[in-house]
């Protein structure tokens, strides 16, 4: 059923700094798990259907590892604050509007309908603290194609009278959402979401570390993002020798299940070193750490030392959903952390980047984000006739330049997740 | 004949601070002049043609202070190293190949054709040292309808065999384009384009000087981009104050005509103070700020101290045309300037922004970039509705919104200048 051939110019990371490509080759899916890419098509697969995009650049699907979908409703505004008064003036109000699910419907469905024309085929999803209206986005994720992991928000503190939980309710609503939906779906995942320290009570962390082990569950949320954020979490849990030692008390730091943290902007080396131990995934989100003044994650570091991480396109902190975007932002905010806050830590390159974006982020759902053998095949072929040039250009060179300039959602020409075609 | 009226729903700056927003209104326009909005059609123009572009925005064009034309062609490649080596690898080669007509005719002809179909109504562009090819872009742009100002590049020391002129050469090529060109177009002129110091020998320089006066031409260079770059100026003039003083010896800085330099990352106060006595415009270019890892412009400081100051795309150190992302980029890198170089600079509004994409950088071209009475009438119209969202949104969000994710060309749908219309 999902074996067929992609015919076109292929491109995927080996790893962070090898960069393959593969022009005019053939990447061959068979029951939805990639068997490689080939100069000519192996004679154990000459039967199946091809897919002819010649021409055409052949990527593996974009990971988003940090987003929120409530916040696409006003992506591009308000960003006229650093983060915590951000979450007042804009988030919050926002996110309490999705008590009301004819206005969840509309909101998701505009949402869904984005990330279904984007370029993602997996992402990791913020919902709000209500548990109708996140089913209700899970739903609708279901029918892109796409595989995400989705939470329903906890916070039982520090918000307004119109989003806010008691920890009691929020666990009991937290586990009633496991349990609907943890087997309802085929690519839609329940994902633990505190939404960080200074919204949530010791109680509901506590409740929420259990949950994770009990079901098994991931763990999304942010870490270290902003000076005063931090210097709040040292406040609210004076026993923590780090933000990120809060979430490890409770066991949801990677201690059950594996966990992606939003940001890492401010990191010390003791919870670099508790992340390293314990596999946590970075999710680097290079446009709210601009759009909302946080700063600029130290990437270079977290590549140097082989830590898990991939890139989120964090809406709203993030303007658009775009993780060509990200991957531009990303590079364009190395060079600034050279420049600005530590020249020993060179900027990113493209491959970087791009591994990033795909394979690095992809970790996080398991084998996925390169045409190796045995990944899960996820594939979208762009149309990069649409950025002319005089010159003959590399595969390399179209693969940095569609990077650079591939926000025209015209290019996308096909996309693919576990092997089915999705767009 | 050129006298209308556009409907729908517009924006412009009567300020840099101050945005004004008129829903559903009319925008009249009088032989190429604008003669302000309105709310209802006064009755001396009521026999006027009404495009009606009801529930889009009508903004005034963009205007681009300083763009690179011949590296359009490397556009988003090869930004893995800051600007002497980017130079040196990247833009002096592609510059060279604009000696072969054929391939700058091809090469020009994408550039111009981007240049239409984008949302810049004006433009200062450099060409490359090469007379012919830079007057066969003038006649490209000509041909878009916008208004821009052209150069041809000036360099005679510290380049490739492959891209230099005696200064002799650099200056009878020159004064002969300055009389081939002046009066050849309607809306395309000449403008004076010594590369920077280090391209140029104090004799071109002076010899520059002397044409910028006699024939009453506007100049364009760059300014203090690097510390590299800065530091080199000083060996290459130890005679000079500040880099800026190196043009203003030679009455390049505005002594003569207007002048617009590029970047301004590193001006000390006394080159500041200089650039203010003599009116010089910045073209801030937040891109190639990041690109090519030169920092970050104070632009809060030139926007409090009343300079003339715009955006520039600043292709290829900047990796698109669009002024919406320059407008982007110049909010997220003043929002970096202030939580890493300075927190006393206030990070920028988008009203701010948009003034220096509008009537900051339209005040190069006279009275332009604003839709009061005696401006000339350039617009774009746009339909914000490619970017769906469930709640109200004001005017003001919707051009915010607009600024943020306007990178879609399939948004534009009209675009005047000089009450023209082009697009």
């Amino acid at each position: 059923m999902n074996s067929f051939i992609i015919k076109g110019d292929i491109c995927y990371s080996a790893d962070k700094d090898d960069l393959l490509t593969f022009e005019d080759s053939y990447a061959v899916c068979e029951d939805g798990v990639c068997r490689g890419v080939f100069r000519e098509i192996p004679d154990r697969y000459k039967g199946l259907n091809v897919y002819d995009h010649s021409g055409m650049l052949v990527i593996p699907g974009m990971v988003d590892l940090h987003t929120h979908a409530p916040q696409y409703a006003y992506r591009g505004l308000g960003m006229d604050h650093e983060l915590l008064d951000w979450l007042e003036l804009y988030a919050f109000p926002e996110e309490a509007k999705y008590a009301d699910q004819v206005y969840a419907d509309k909101a998701y469905g505009i949402f869904a309908d984005a990330v279904k024309h984007s370029a993602t085929t997996r992402a990791v999803i913020f919902g709000t603290l209500h548990r109708e209206a996140t089913e209700l986005l899970m739903d609708k994720l279901e029918q892109t194609g796409i595989v995400s992991y989705v939470g329903k928000v906890n916070m039982d503190r520090n918000s307004s009278d119109s989003l806010i939980e008691t920890a009691a309710d929020s666990l009991k609503e937290t586990e009633r959402f496991i349990l609907e939906t943890a087997d309802k779906y085929k690519n839609t995942h329940p994902i633990i979401t505190p939404r960080f320290v200074p919204s949530c009570t010791d109680e509901l962390m506590e409740g929420l570390g259990k949950l994770c082990e009990k079901y098994d569950i991931p763990v999304q949320s942010h870490l270290s993002e902003n000076p005063s954020e931090v210097e709040w979490v040292k406040e609210l849990c004076p026993w923590a020798e780090s933000y990120g030692a809060a979430y490890d008390r409770f066991g949801l730091f990677g201690n059950h299940a594996k966990t992606v943290m939003a940001h890492c902007v401010y990191s010390p080396d003791d919870e670099i070193e508790l992340m390293k131990r314990n596999g946590v995934f970075i999710a680097h989100c290079p446009a709210s750490n601009m759009n909302v003044a946080s700063g600029i994650a130290p990437v270079r570091r977290y590549l140097d030392e082989e830590m898990n991480i991939g890139l989120g396109s964090d809406v709203a902190g993030g303007q658009t959903l775009s993780i060509f975007t990200a991957m531009v932002e990303a590079l364009q905010v190395s060079r600034l952390y050279w420049r600005l806050v530590d020249d020993s830590k060179k900027p990113l390159s493209v491959p970087e980047a791009f591994y990033m974006a795909t394979r690095g982020g992809g970790e996080f759902f398991g084998k996925v984000g390169a045409f190796e053998d045995g990944y899960e095949f996820d594939a979208v072929v762009i149309d990069d006739s649409l950025l002319p040039h005089p010159q003959e250009l590399s595969l390399k060179e179209r693969l940095e330049r569609t990077i650079y300039l591939g926000g025209d959602i015209r290019a996308l020409k096909a996309k693919f997740c576990k092997g089915i075609k999705i767009a």
